[in-house]
Parts: C-alpha cells; sequence; structure tokens
C-alpha cells in the first residue's frame, strides 16, 4: 500500500508521465528508461490502487453474482455474458457460489460477500418472499431466474410455466401420452421448479390426460447423476414412462445416458426433453431437445435493472413496486425427441458461438414478452 | 457510505451489540426489537463496510482467479475448487475471463482487475518468459495450469509431456498405428500444448512409428465446435486416422459427434481420447477415456503458493528460484477406446461428486510428482 506513481518516479528519476506511460502501457517508452522504471516499481513494490480511489466516491467497480455453482454450465454461461453486460458499464464481476445452500443465501441477503460490491445479481434456490422481507442488507439486490411475488426487488426470469407447458406438449403431440417429470423439487424447492410443473400438469390437463404422481419423483441436485438415478427409478414402473421432461439439462443428459446404458433407444423406446439449452445437449448423441432462455437477454436485462438501482438506489427492501422483466424463451427440437431424420440434414451439429440459435430443422416457439404466468 | 452500526443503533434507540446481533444474525432477538433495527437500517441505508476496514490493514481478503473462460467445463471445476481452496484461508476469490486473449493477459499482469487483489492466480494461454519478466504490477502471482520456464512466478501445472505420452501409448497399445492428435496450438500457442505435442511425439518414435505432419492439423480454440471441424478434416485424408487424442475434452466430444454423425462407430472405427476429465465425458455414449489430471491438488497447490508468496511476499518479478509443483494425473481408460465391454461392467455411470475418481474398469497410471519433464 501507498506507494505512488510519483515515488516510483523519485526513485527511476524521471517523470511521473514517464511512469504512467510503463504502467499503463499508454505511450512508448525506451528500453534503458522502462528497464530503470521496472526495476523502481519492483523495489518499491508498487500496485496500482485503485480500490481506495473508488472507496472515496462511495463506489467499487465491482458487482457480485452469486449462483448455485459453476460446475452447472448453464450458470457458467449465464455468469460470462453478464460479466460481458457488465464491462459495458464498466463494472467487474464477483462471483460467488452458494451450492444452493439456505444458509449461504441467507448469508448474501445479510451483506456478507457485499463488502465490496456496489451490487448483488442474486440467481436463488431457496430465497422466498420472507427471506427478502427480513432483509437488513442496503445493497442493491436483483433477482435472475427467479419469480418472488410480492414487488419488492427488481427480478428477471423467463417464463417457466408456459416454456414447462410448451415442453410437454410437445411430448404429446409426438402421441407419448405417459410423460415423466425428473426436477420436481417439493414445496421448499425453487419457485421455478413449481412453476415448470404447474405447466407440466396443465399441459396434461388440457390434453384431458390423468396425473399420475408415480411420473414425477422427487429430485434432489440438479445434476447428471441424480438425472440418472431418477431415471432409472422411472424404468422401474410397471408402466414407465414413454416421455420425460427435464427441467434442466443436465438431469436430462443424466437420464439420456441412463437410458442407453438400459438398453433404451432414444427417442424410440424413450422421448427427452432438457431445459437450459447448455452446449453439451448440442453435442450429445442424440442430440438434445431443450427450452433454450433467452440467456443475453436474461444477463442484459438483470445488469440494466441492477444498474438502475445503484444510481437510482433508493433503500433496500422498503420500496414496491420494483420491475419483473420477463425474457424469451424457446422450444428446441432435436433428436431426442424426434429423431435423427425429422431434427436435422446431414449434419445435426450446431456452431457454439450462436447461443440460443436453432439446429437446423429444429421447431421454435413461445418467445414472450410481458407478464408472468403464475 | 458512512453509516455505522453506532448510528443505527441510535435510530433504533437500541445497543450497538443488538445491531449487531441483527445484522450477523450472531445471536437471537425479539421480533418487535428486530423490526426496530431492520427499519433504521433501511432508513438510514446502512451497508457493511469491509473494504475500508480492509484496506486499512492493506488487505482486502480477495484473490483473483484469472482464467480463459469459464464456459469451459474444466476452468468452471477448477474454479470452484479454487474457491474452496481459497475460503479455508479467508478468502474471497475475484474470478476474471480473458477469452485467452494476449491483450487481456497483458493487463492483468500490468495490475488491471488486481486494485482489489491481494493477490493472482493466472491460468495463462498465451503469457511466456517475456511476458513475465516485463512485468510491472508487484501484485503476487502464481501461474495455474501452466509450465513457463525461467524460476521468476511460483506455478502449478501437471506433467504435460508424460500425461500425453501415456495418452498415445494407450492408443498405440490397441494396435492403432495412425494416431492423429487434436489439438496442437504451433509455436505461438500455450506451453501445455507444445509439451503434449512432445510428449506424443515421444511415444511415437518409442514404438517406432513414423510422423505425419498431415495427421496433426493446426486447431484454434478449445471448443466443441472446433472439434468437430478438425476431426472432419482428419476424415478427409486418403488415410484417415485409426485413432486420435485430443488435448482437451471438448475438443473430443466434438469429434465423438461429428465422428457419430459420419457412420463411423466409436472406438471399433475411430477410437478417441480427451484431454482434463469434465464430468461430460463421464455421461456421454461412449464414455470418453480421458487424462484426469488431479485438479483438487492443483487448486490447493496454487493457493498455498499465493499465501506463501502473499505473507513472504518479496517484491514482484525480481527475484528467482521460485518453486514449481507437478500435481498428479491419471489416464481413465473408458468406452471410447475400449468398448463398452472393456470399460465396465454393466453400469458405466460414475457418481459425479468423486471428481477425479474412476469409473469401474477403468485404468490408471502415472500419477507423479517430482520435476516436470521438459
Amino acid at each position: 500500500m501507498g506507494v505512488s506513481l510519483r515515488d516510483v518516479a523519485a526513485r527511476a528519476g524521471v517523470s511521473v508521465k514517464t511512469v504512467s506511460n510503463v504502467v499503463n502501457g499508454s505511450a512508448p517508452v525506451s528500453p534503458h528508461t522502462r528497464e530503470k522504471v521496472r526495476r523502481a516499481l519492483a523495489e518499491l513494490g508498487y500496485r496500482p490502487n485503485l480500490s481506495a480511489r473508488s472507496l472515496r466516491r462511495g463506489r467499487t467497480g465491482v458487482v457480485a453474482l452469486v449462483l448455485p455453482g459453476l460446475d452447472d454450465p448453464y450458470f457458467a454461461e449465464l455468469a460470462r455474458l453478464v460479466t460481458e453486460a457488465a464491462a459495458e458499464h464498466g463494472w467487474t464481476v464477483l462471483i460467488d457460489q452458494t451450492g444452493g445452500r439456505a444458509d449461504r443465501e441467507r448469508q448474501v441477503l445479510r451483506g456478507a460477500g457485499a463488502q465490496l460490491a456496489d451490487g448483488l445479481l442474486l440467481c436463488p434456490v431457496t430465497v422466498g418472499r420472507r427471506e427478502l422481507a427480513d432483509r437488513t442488507d442496503a445493497t442493491p439486490l436483483v433477482l435472475l431466474g427467479e419469480r418472488v411475488p410480492g414487488g419488492t426487488v427488481p427480478q428477471v426470469a423467463v417464463d417457466d410455466r408456459r416454456a414447462a407447458y410448451e415442453a410437454t406438449g410437445h411430448l404429446l403431440s409426438l402421441g407419448r401420452t405417459r410423460v415423466g417429470v425428473i426436477g420436481a423439487r417439493g414445496p421448499r424447492g425453487p419457485g421455478a421448479a413449481r412453476r415448470r410443473l404447474a405447466g407440466h400438469r396443465q399441459a396434461l390437463r388440457d390434453a384431458g390426460l390423468p396425473q399420475d404422481a408415480r411420473l414425477v419423483p422427487p429430485t434432489g441436485t440438479y445434476r447428471r447423476a441424480e438425472g440418472a438415478a431418477v431415471l432409472r427409478r422411472l424404468l422401474e414402473l410397471d408402466e414407465p414412462p414413454q416421455a420425460v421432461v427435464c427441467f434442466d439439462d443436465l438431469l436430462a443428459l443424466g437420464a439420456l445416458r441412463a437410458a442407453l446404458s438400459a438398453g433404451l433407444r432414444v427417442p424410440r423406446d424413450l422421448a427427452l426433453a432438457g431445459f437450459g439449452d447448455i452446449e453439451d445437449g448440442r453435442y450429445s448423441t442424440p442430440t438434445l431437445t431443450t427450452v433454450s432462455p433467452d440467456k443475453a437477454a436474461l444477463a442484459r436485462s438483470a445488469v440494466a435493472l441492477l444498474a438502475a438501482r445503484i444510481d437510482g438506489a433508493p433503500g433496500g427492501s422498503g420500496d414496491s413496486g420494483a420491475p419483473a422483466v420477463v425474457a424469451g424463451h424457446r422450444l428446441l427440437v432435436r433428436e431426442s425427441t424426434v429423431g435423427v431424420a425429422a431434427a436435422a440434414g446431414p449434419d445435426p451439429v450446431v456452431p457454439p458461438q450462436s447461443s440460443g440459435a436453432q439446429s437446423p430443422g429444429a421447431q421454435s416457439s413461445g418467445s414472450s414478452t410481458g407478464a408472468i404466468s403464475s
């Protein structure tokens, strides 16, 4: 701490401007002078000290993105997109992983880990209306990917209910009447899972089909291993499902592997659909039918809402009428539900950079904006 | 800024200790008092201000992990492990993504983005001896996953040359004499890729086989799409390879999809091996033979080296004789090289939490510590 460019300039016998040119690479400096400056910097242990400067004006230029875990490719991709959107506001993003644990999420709401952040983007798993109402920390907060009713915190999410309705509707349209669900989390689980389950059930009702609770086994973590384990349980039923909608691509990819290991042909014996459109599912064999949220729009909207909150910044949890943005989504129909011939031409591999782009032959539906159905 | 617990206590008409209990959840507080404190916190816009406290003692409690991108599951997993290892030192990890770009990596070496960090962990793609020698920023630095000769910066990596030697040796042991490479990056690419190529060539030499440059096409990014594109090029050769070693699992998974799309049977027509042991390759069909670096050891060693550098902290780039740690690795033999029957029993799916654990039936080799071969 405390070594200034002036100190370095004095030590090196050059101007402050020259030191600045070396440190910031802002203008060319002769090799001889450069080496003198470099030596002075090293001897004095110089470090740029923007943090103190930022603190003087009450901002650090850092926002925290709090999510369950970077191991999930969906959140890793979202983190990249948030980082890019935040960079346009001049922010650095600090990523904090909760493991989806309630105690860690509550700590975050109390301000732990936010000491250095101008604002918080939280992808919650356990946080609900009560936790938000109890919040004491005044750091500006935006919820990303989850909807908590009550209007106290700005939030951006896709229309989970409608998306699941479309996914199950697609499976029903293929003539599969016994449709299982992997990813139901029970009443204390995340609201997104509950809304997806409601959409699934609505699709069954609208098709005049019965609800069979055995086809909706409880699911723990959203990991490949859990998807494989729950699928094996479904296959042990007297009447196993003809199709399964998974509320996460990792669950679907685990289920796919377990189905293939069990000797099933996918989609002929079992059709599988996921949620999230991670790159993995564009390269699996078969490729994975999935709900593709507009992740870039999720990231951009969340950052824009946070910027507005930081600039306007009236208190934390006291105000009401906070904005709720609905990002669009599409159902990408691929081989895991319709087979190779129907899904695509000779090469079903999709270039990876076009996040949200459709496979050749994929069908799209439901890019919605407006109120979230509940 | 500037609202203290004392201010909040005065406003709420309670003791500072009571405010602290509410803010930190350190002791129970009656609902009535809790609500008074909560209202005072919201009205005053209180935020915990550990950053100023940290700066006074010259530490922020934050270390920066700089890596190419979180989109790569290998780096996402490494980021989680580094975050866990850092938490044991009481550090928060700020993650900065370079996209593998030389200009971004140089900015990091100049101290950009390190304003808030007590130290830097860098997973470099382009940084070499020259960039490290030119470094002006004195923030403690450790290289993770790359080896730069010269002894100026502490570093931890696996023995890339030996690992590639073993992977190619495994393919040769299956009777495949035409072995292609996906992931060669040319002389300006990362040193890890050059060392893997050297290991591959050594294995061919030791088996008395010729080097065929057509089997080693240049590879750009380490992404699934690139693996698929390069494999298609290899299949157009008059004499296509019988096996391919990929210097990254994403390349291998892209190549796998392209091979299956082209109607090849894997491993019968083409055996494929990767590098990195990402979870994806434990659930692909076929599962992926891969070099599994001891990622937990990489993370722990890197954090320990950084802790030593921060505590001891003599200058930045001036000192020499910095430690170089070699983390272990294993070759995990799975279905993509030996088929279903040879690779595993009835269920080849591996539980996901056991990072680095072997598949049933997988063979292990080469967990090395000691000097890095060069």
